[in-house]
């Protein structure tokens, strides 16, 4: 046997999340019926992150077990053809027996495309967040400050979150604005269910001004989701990076797709893993 | 009665195109409806561009007539609240009854977003055209400069295009690399029907190395259709901008939704009208 990894990237609106499930349509469906079509074998896909319904990914990473030699572009290339167009495999690269797509990430880089107008737009349906109050950036940067680090986040946490422990070591958040936009990346060891969803509808609470950016540190400590926002729309959030230990050499996620990529293509190499 | 002129945008991959026909959605359709709905008669539309099945715009332009009297704002508002994802109108203003969206019109502005990458990308399906193969930026100027000017577009022209004339005044055709996608913006007094996709199809073939930059300028000479390349897909299309003489006062297109509207921002000024 040998595991092979896969870069994929997917427009999430056209699926309920990530994990199979019965009677709704699932990327893992998807792609486990393209690679089992391409491989005339049953394939079983062990993946980094479970995104949810609408969330979207560039840098997804999977591993699975196969008989099959194939070249790394024949993967790619042979995949995609049993693929709808909403999915696309990057990247194929065969990786050791240790390599775990799951339990071997050691980070995850979320980014949140935010359209901030009072009329709405279809260009950015499913493809961006959208709030038609202006924003208070410097305030969102000043909340955003004040809960990194290793916390437990049991504040932003949907009731339906399988994670054996709310505490997450949230790594970076960075708040950048262009144009009608506001960007936003979060890196954390790890996400619980909605986390960045949750943290986003507080962000856009304290950039209105109906709260001050003291708010999510008092939220965080009271550790009670009931008192945050509402969850926010998927529809502006992307899975852009998973982090491996630098010898499995996985490929770096295929970023230049993102119509946004340029927002954070300067900054990429300041990320700290303190 | 008074003459209403609405800015509108919409993802053209949810219908077949402007105009009305009999069993499939069309935009005219959605937004009468909607503008029925919100004034409780029946309004007739007149558009700038009628943009073909797959197409997006930015910035049409359409005039109705009406009875009702509301603020611009409740034009947009209100319309919107009738209008799909897909629609949303961005603007609206009372216009003079001289004041015509189709024939007042003394520019289009055209927008291509091509993405050039080996491996296709779930990030640009019905967004953005996708070209697997390198592309000689300096090649496809040489050739777009070679038919800038008062030209009949035979050679680009759909056989089912309604146009009384073939000739146009093709003011400017810019091309900028960023990242992996090729951006064009064409921009003429009028544009006959598929001559962007048409032109496009060439530009890819000139880009690829299949015919010399010269062979573009030969197929505008020799007005033959057939001998040009195959119409390119629609999905990196957008109707950015209509031109309108300075006394109506149009407003501007809301541009800021676009995702690579950075492209186009620095050189918005440099258009010329011959």
């Amino acid at each position: 046997m040998k595991r092979i990894a896969l870069g994929i990237q997917y427009d999430g609106s056209a699926f309920s999340g990530w994990q199979t499930q019965s009677d709704v349509p699932t990327v893992q469906d998807v792609l486990e019926r393209a690679l089992g079509k391409f491989t005339q074998t049953r394939v079983q896909t062990v993946v980094a992150g479970r995104t949810d319904t609408g969330v979207h990914a560039l840098g997804q990473v999977v591993h699975f077990d196969t008989e099959l030699e194939r070249t790394d572009f024949a993967w790619v290339r042979g995949t995609n053809a049993f693929l709808p167009q909403s999915v696309a495999v990057q990247w194929a690269r065969p990786m050791p027996e240790d390599f775990h797509a799951r339990f071997g990430a050691y980070e995850r880089t979320y980014y949140y495309a935010l359209y901030v107008h009072p009329v709405r737009s279809p260009m950015i349906t499913g493809r961006a967040g959208w709030c038609y109050a202006a924003l208070d950036a410097a305030a969102m940067r000043e909340a955003a400050a004040s809960i990194i680090g290793k916390h437990d986040f049991t504040a932003f946490r949907s009731s339906e979150c399988q994670a054996k422990t709310p505490v997450k070591y949230l790594h970076q958040i960075d708040i950048v604005e262009q144009g009608d936009f506001i960007h936003f990346r979060f890196r954390a060891n790890a996400f619980l269910h909605h986390m960045v969803r949750n943290l986003m509808g507080c962000f856009v609470a304290i950039g209105r001004g109906k709260h001050p950016a003291s708010w999510m540190a008092e939220l965080l400590e009271a550790r009670d989701r009931k008192r945050a926002a509402p969850t926010f729309m998927p529809d502006g959030l992307y899975l852009a990076e998973v982090g491996y230990p630098e010898n499995f050499a996985v490929p770096a996620p295929r970023l230049g797709s993102y119509p946004w990529s340029a927002v954070w293509q300067d900054n990429n190499n300041e990320t700290k893993h303190e």
